[in-house]
């Protein structure tokens, strides 16, 4: 039989695949990674016990070593725990779980791309909340009244939001989680680089919420470790789809190092705020440039004139960050993510380069 | 908001999750696993460069330097491939992208079930094709009729098959090819151990076909490495719900270099064929047992008698293997995968007890 186009199913015709650019660059401040990894050299026994691992075997579908410490970790039960192949997975099984085609899928905007494409990815219609021009959530009698409605609905929630880097107002969220007529999901993926509390208290008292967590912006993006932690009725739900071995043997097994070393985590977070914070205070005081709040591992700003010459240059010196268009009422956004000394010092000094070369 | 029963989609309340057996044993002969790892002992220079991989960052998206190696090995364009978290996610975006809900999704029967359990918990119907009692395909003008009619189908083809062990005839899996109205996908886990030719060969013919691969049988499995092969339309639209990170950097770089050491495999391979040879001459000697010819790494049999028992004490020797219980026309099945020297000589042993105590 030849390829016809109606063998693919109507809503993944119009899908374009999820951007990932192709650049050439000396440093990579786009992707909100940790500018550093874990110390091998001090970890000569784990790299002992990794050379044990029977990679013969199907990994251990429950992750119960991981979990278990995970659970230690986080004060919330192991049963109430499911770990995916990055937060990506995740959103997927919640939508395979609580989404349906007559149940349309919020999120703010803008925020992190992969909720629209993974709900259209799954034939289901997705949903803009235009966040207010300071990106906090633009709660409203007429926002309540469309959540709290009909039909049911998924909401996401991520807090600190990417790509604006704020921390929602925790009584908008709140208002939300107790308004919203489904299931909500509030996405904690930034929240070790944030001032506020997370949402983990309030978990108990809500049985439609679910909470993201993942380990790929603290250093550790290369194994692809997401953790949704939820309530009994929900995790169960979420377990029936879960592919058995979504999570593999190594994977598990050095997520559980980095747990039980979770004091060198620490050390670099601490060491990752330290450097947003000198960023900060450099942009500041570059002219044509504004930066906006961050409670994340990233800083949003703007700047005079035209953004998109002003990506290419930083290209041309090196510099790799990410560029979002225009779209009223914001101007092009631009974020980048908070590096090493050296790199937040080259980003610096590029930035100055190319705004004075434009006669700023 | 309390938990609503209403929160969960339809198809997901009737799913119980995939059923794995948490017993203790002395031998794991039940998941089809080869029981060689990979030595790495010898691979000193592959854990210096382990070492090296920059977990900070999220992995290649697009595995090139993975995708490459297997390109040369299996002969086909890099481009004309997609690799999956094993094969299950792979099975996963098949369904997503060519399944929809008025396209029942077909797979022989007894076959490998998570077929069935994706589909099912993606909402789509899923129908059994009966084997014939030898477990060949049913080629018969009623099941040529409804593949090819409406409405648009979704066929799996496992060969050779999942747990009855034959290779299909080569002509039946034609027929239903050319015959199905809609995609096919002839999942070829067990083609390493297999003296028939894959169908690799005919893929360029058919629009309608992708071919699924795995390293999980031949001693990968906790990398979690699936590969999807398929001719441009198909690959292009698959792409499109491939998560952008669903390959950790650590499974692309050891899946590497196992394909660059893949003389390991093949040694590996021809031990397991040797003592699969040995279990089978010991098996057809043992009175009350039946065994079924095997193109795979594991060997299906039948016993006269209650097989639930012999099960249980083969486990209480400490040999786990898997039964599926009796569905006509077939009694009981017993499935034993062959593992090493030592472990075929101790799962012959204790089979040989249990019977001779039971009289036989």
């Amino acid at each position: 039989m030849e390829f016809k186009d109606i063998l693919i199913r109507e809503n993944i015709k119009k899908l374009i695949p999820y951007p990932i650019e192709e650049q050439t660059y000396k440093i990579k401040l786009d992707a909100n990674e940790s500018p550093f990894s874990i110390d091998w050299v001090q970890w000569s026994e784990v790299m002992e016990e990794l050379r044990q691992i029977p990679l013969n075997r199907y990994p251990d579908p429950h992750a119960k070593a991981l979990r278990k410490a995970l659970s230690r970790h986080l004060n919330w039960p192991a049963d109430g725990m499911i770990l995916g192949n990055g937060s990506d997975e995740l959103i997927q099984y919640i939508l395979m779980v609580f989404g349906d085609h007559d149940r349309p899928v919020y999120a703010p905007h803008p925020s992190f791309s992969m909720y629209r494409i993974i709900a259209l990815s799954m034939g289901l219609e997705f949903r803009k909340i235009f966040l207010q021009e300071t990106f906090e959530l633009p709660i409203s009698q007429a926002l309540i009244d469309e959540l709290s409605g009909e039909p049911q609905k998924i909401l996401f929630i991520p807090t600190p939001n990417n790509p604006t880097g704020n921390a929602f107002n925790r009584d908008h969220v709140l208002t939300l989680i107790e308004n919203t007529n489904g299931m909500v999901c509030i996405d904690e993926a930034y929240r070790d680089f944030s001032a506020e509390d997370g949402f983990l208290d309030i978990l108990p008292k809500f049985d439609n919420l679910v909470i993201l967590r993942t380990l790929s912006k603290i250093g550790m993006a290369g194994l692809r470790v997401g953790i949704l932690l939820g309530n009994q009725d929900a995790i169960e739900a979420i377990s029936k789809v879960r592919l058995p071995y979504n999570l593999n043997s190594i994977s598990q097994f050095l997520a559980l190092a980095v747990i039980n070393h979770h004091d060198q985590i620490l050390v670099m977070i601490d060491k990752i705020k330290k450097n947003r914070s000198w960023l900060q205070n450099e942009m500041k005081n570059i002219k044509g440039i504004r930066i906006f709040p961050s409670q994340a591992n990233f800083i949003l700003f703007t700047c005079e004139g035209d953004a998109d010459a002003i990506y290419h240059e930083l290209l041309k010196e090196g510099v790799l960050i990410k560029i979002f268009p225009p779209e009223e009422p914001w101007p092009a956004l631009m974020r980048v993510t908070v590096g090493n000394k050296n790199e937040c010092g080259m980003f610096i000094r590029a930035l100055k380069k190319i705004l004075s070369n434009q006669g700023r």
